[in-house]
């Protein structure tokens, strides 16, 4: 007999929209030894209830106390706007329930570190959501690094590209004010594009970074006026590992033409591996040690049934979106819960992730190299 | 208020699961105005009860005569075999249930057509699921074209290639026996691309084809026996339009390479297109009346707002998967339910597939030019 | 000592310049035993003797027949309109020249076996230009089907793409003109492609076809009238080969976006591989004895010393040019010559090109299959 | 009349052989008014003798000294070892001769300034080959570039990527000694790519830098003895331009795959291109103002009429390859000559280049950001 186990899912706008669809999908297609039920889902805001409801979830709840505090409730999802993430996710440890929180963990190295030492003195199981851990690709590429594929690496490379903010007529959002937003897109893709380097190549050593604003001023849709934009749009920054590999990163809102590429070059000894989230069901790699005359990139198609998560889903050849990916997310969460054991990547791995996120933005501050703390 | 219709699904394997998921998703995504409800799954073998469960079935059963006859259920959906979409098609039409039924529409022309004639006469919403109509990039490509933005279509190139079969290991299965899969791959690869032939480019002329049957013996799994393959596992065709335009295709399961395939090229007097199934959140488009320095192939992402069917799941850049074309399909089909109109595909389009099916197959047999009959 | 031979060359205009190029550089790269010396440009037009001295020729000449005739020319090379081929071979070939002819080789079979039969009683070394098998990346495609790397061939697909002709407002040349041009695209650019799959799928066995004229008028730029086109611009043809394999082709000036599109799809038992002209330093090549885990495409850059050609060019990445293919055949023939022994492709193939050509443009008059004549 | 002038090659390796070819080429296709002569080639060895023969020189000369004195030539082209650069433009300018030195202009800024000095002192052209502006794909960039359609640039990504020295086997060779080389492959590759950046984008403000070495000692071929390898292997910088866009750019002889990979992506407020070497003949081009729907990036052939340099060579779609950048580039050095006015990229451009990499250098040493001195 499969557990059952209540969710409460604190934000109903994109995230919410994506661990709703999550929710839904994954006792179909995944058998974890638990049964999550959609019990309440908790928001701000008119829509509240028809979202709900069309959402499947059982009811709804504005305020967020109530539901980390409700008894029925056995695991707290957080898709709230990041500054609520610390305030809720140490109130829902407190209550003893599992945590899983989208990323970025936290809005400063501080915070999340609170955040980890919360949950561990809870003893409840927690992850944050890097979610691209989840694609199929990825965790192949990650298998082939592990398995010595691409030998000692060399270069990583990540690109973390959208232009969504491109137009000047783009307006004012609350992503583009300082205080609400932290430290920017530098932040919110570095996030991503940090938790992969360090998920494929290890830890980093040192950074160096350049963030730019290059619209400095956007109109505040509420008001009509002018406003200045006080977070970054797009930053560069270079790393060394504690590998030896050195590693070269982009993350921009204003990269005219992409949509939502995330594109990761990895090298090494042995090899290569090359992937673009827009392009998600495909890996490239190439192997030095095949015969020089048919060596070459390698487009896989990451949908065969020894691929991970492919077993799962449908026949060779058909590929997945990127709604699948929270699937397999959640579905590794409730693994762990299911298991007793650690859910992986946990709040430490946020924290760690945390850490070279607070060094790029110090790097580009302070206009120097600076070394990331070690773990 | 909503009017809720409840659903039976006859066939519970690969099809069955992919319409089960598009049941569970598609009242969180789109409005039809009809929300489904997952009343019984019927299909035959121990894990029928099992699956019926975890798909969200609230109920199964083995006898489709008592589904199609239960007065609780308002559209049958049917994912068998093919040998049962007729007769499961008629007795649904005949207790006034809507029928959605998985293509192809039958086994043979005849067939189609007394289907059609069935479900004519007993006004049921009806629907043949092409699925690949519910691509977003081909619905962008049926948009171009009808705006005119290729011009008077000259090229009509489209290729579904798969390599399942390729290794002659590969085992003596149901299709490969002609008594219990009619015409082999040229008619179940076929109907989708002369359905996307259709659908595209309009209404088939004339056809010459040549089939082939690439390993003639492979070993039954029950017996260990070898056993002669009785139906095509490739075909080529060309064909005419009846506007003018001329059309090559191919149909495979021993395409080395090629997982999921499903290539189509049209070009004409003011443009050209591109789409590959295997990257199916792409198209890619050319128009002649571009400046020379600037012309080329766009490769679009399809997954823009203005781009079909996408506002209702994700931000631009965020791709979608194969089964989520179930979903719009399905979409499509409770629609024309909710606004009392005729579907799309409907069982008409279905028969017209068909006839270009069976001239196809009897242009290989006799080894002549065939022309397709009027509509 | 290396042998000087003189060259003397019959038309000016695109291929003339192509070949006078590839005779200036090809002693440069290659090393053929035979020195080529660029002796003679004839052709007729104001524009001969300026073209003669920057080509590098020492002088020029109207009449071809005095080039043939001239004792102190050893190679004669045919880059007339094809109208002329044939005259000029025969009597070349019986003052003892040496002769390549550009492709195709006549406008008719019989014209060919003519041709054939002169250049064999002559004892002359021969060869018909087909250009593409000198692309480095074919004669790479051609190795790996030889040494069985494709398995037995299943699918032979090929597309010679053009747009050249596809805007209305493109005049009326002389290729639109049945009684200069005989057969059309579906002769040009289709003896590209039959000689293609002859040189790497074998002997074809059987042919359907279907052209085209997509635009029936056009304006002769001479007079100012319409002219009605009176040869194709467009076709398509499914072939049967004696191996087995099943074709598929499409030729076409008429195919908006494709510039200089020869497409080969090859596909086996063990493998298959894709090749591009627009992308000709490339070649697609899949194994399906790779794992499944890192099965895919290769794309192989053609350009490492191992592939062919190459090391007699650039170091390691860096491509070649369209041009380069002609210093690659007249090398081959230069090769053929100083060896003594027969050129590859000579007369014969030339011959066996034609008969396919004329089965598929039998089979698109006579709208039925057409067996073609076993060599 | 076209004036002929009198060419001194030093240097007769592999840059020696791609200019002597050019020189052959440039002529046939380009007319500058100047016919250049191939008079002298340089080297040291014993196949100087055969090496001049088979390029087509008219003699060969071990001494530079004696052929930039030589009163009967009228040009110097440099393709020696990087350490002679300096004393033969020099000495080239002294005696009036135009020079053409091969990139990098020298080993340090000093030596570059030097050189720029003796040549404006002189009064003769120069130039230094960016052979990469000779691209036909890279010079349409510009020309997109200069006429505003990416709009104000904000990002300029730059890899050059190469796999030649990944194997641990690979010989310790003479780039690989500091004494020799200098700056290892952050000056060789890095000059390349910092005159494009400066090309396309304008002027650098400041970087920052990490080199690496990543195969720390090799074989040396002559004594059999394990040596230290005292350059870098790889290297990634950080940009910021006078104009406010930022630059990442890697350098790498150790990119698994990447034989000849020089990558371009730029992208501004209105577009967006995409450039790689090993398709030279394409570039890819997104524009910000097409309708959203049929928004993507544009994969362009630069192989029409209307691009730069094309309609020299052969009819659309016949591409190009590597040597052929070189015709290019000579063909705008001699017509420079002719015009009697300054070639682009002169000696100003190569100290510019120059002193970039000395910034990039010394970042690296210093661990910091250093800025680049302004012009």
């Amino acid at each position: 007999m499969k557990k059952r186990m209540n969710i409460g899912l604190i934000g109903h706008k994109f995230m919410g929209k994506a661990h709703s669809h999550a929710y839904r999908d994954v006792a179909m297609f995944f058998d974890s030894g638990v049964v999550p039920v959609m019990k309440v889902l908790c928001g701000v805001g008119d829509d509240l209830a028809s979202t709900a409801e069309r959402y499947g979830w059982a009811r709804f709840e504005e305020s967020w106390e109530k539901v980390v505090s409700d008894p029925d409730i056995d695991i707290i999802d957080i898709c709230t706007p990041d500054n609520y993430h610390k305030e809720i996710a140490i109130a829902a440890a407190k209550h003893g329930k599992h945590v899983l929180c989208e990323k970025p963990l936290a809005l400063t190295l501080q915070e999340a570190r609170e955040m980890q030492a919360a949950v561990e003195r809870a003893g409840v199981v927690n992850m944050v959501n890097f979610t691209y851990r989840g694609v199929p690709a990825i965790r192949l590429a990650k298998n082939l690094i592990d398995e010595g594929r691409l030998g000692s690496l060399y270069h990583f490379n990540a690109f973390y590209q959208q232009d969504f903010s491109l137009s000047e007529d783009f307006p004012f959002v609350w992503r583009m004010d300082k205080e609400a937003a932290g430290a920017g897109t530098m932040a919110d893709k570095g996030a991503h594009v940090i938790d992969l380097a360090r998920y494929l190549a290890g830890e980093f050593h040192e950074v160096a970074c350049r963030a730019a604003t290059f619209i400095k001023e956007r109109t505040d849709p509420g008001t009509g006026a002018k406003r200045s934009v006080t977070t970054n749009d797009a930053a560069v920054f270079l790393s060394t590992f504690q590998s030896g590999a050195i590693g070269l990163f982009e993350v921009s809102n204003m990269s005219a033409g992409r949509k939502n590429a995330l594109v990761l070059e990895i090298s090494g000894s042995r090899g290569a591996l090359r992937f673009d989230l827009e392009r998600m069901n495909e890996l490239s790699v190439y192997f030095a040690d095949d015969p020089e005359e048919v060596q070459g990139f390698r487009t896989l198609l990451v949908t065969q049934p020894s691929h991970p998560y492919i077993s799962h889903w449908w026949p060779t050849g058909h590929v997945l979106g990127w709604e699948n990916t929270f699937v397999h997310q959640i579905h590794e969460f409730l693994l762990a819960i299911s298991e007793g054991r650690k859910a992986s990547p946990d709040f430490f791995e946020g924290v760690k992730c945390q850490e070279v996120v607070d060094a790029i933005a110090r790097a580009d501050a302070e206009r120097r190299w600076i070394a990331v703390a070690k773990g």
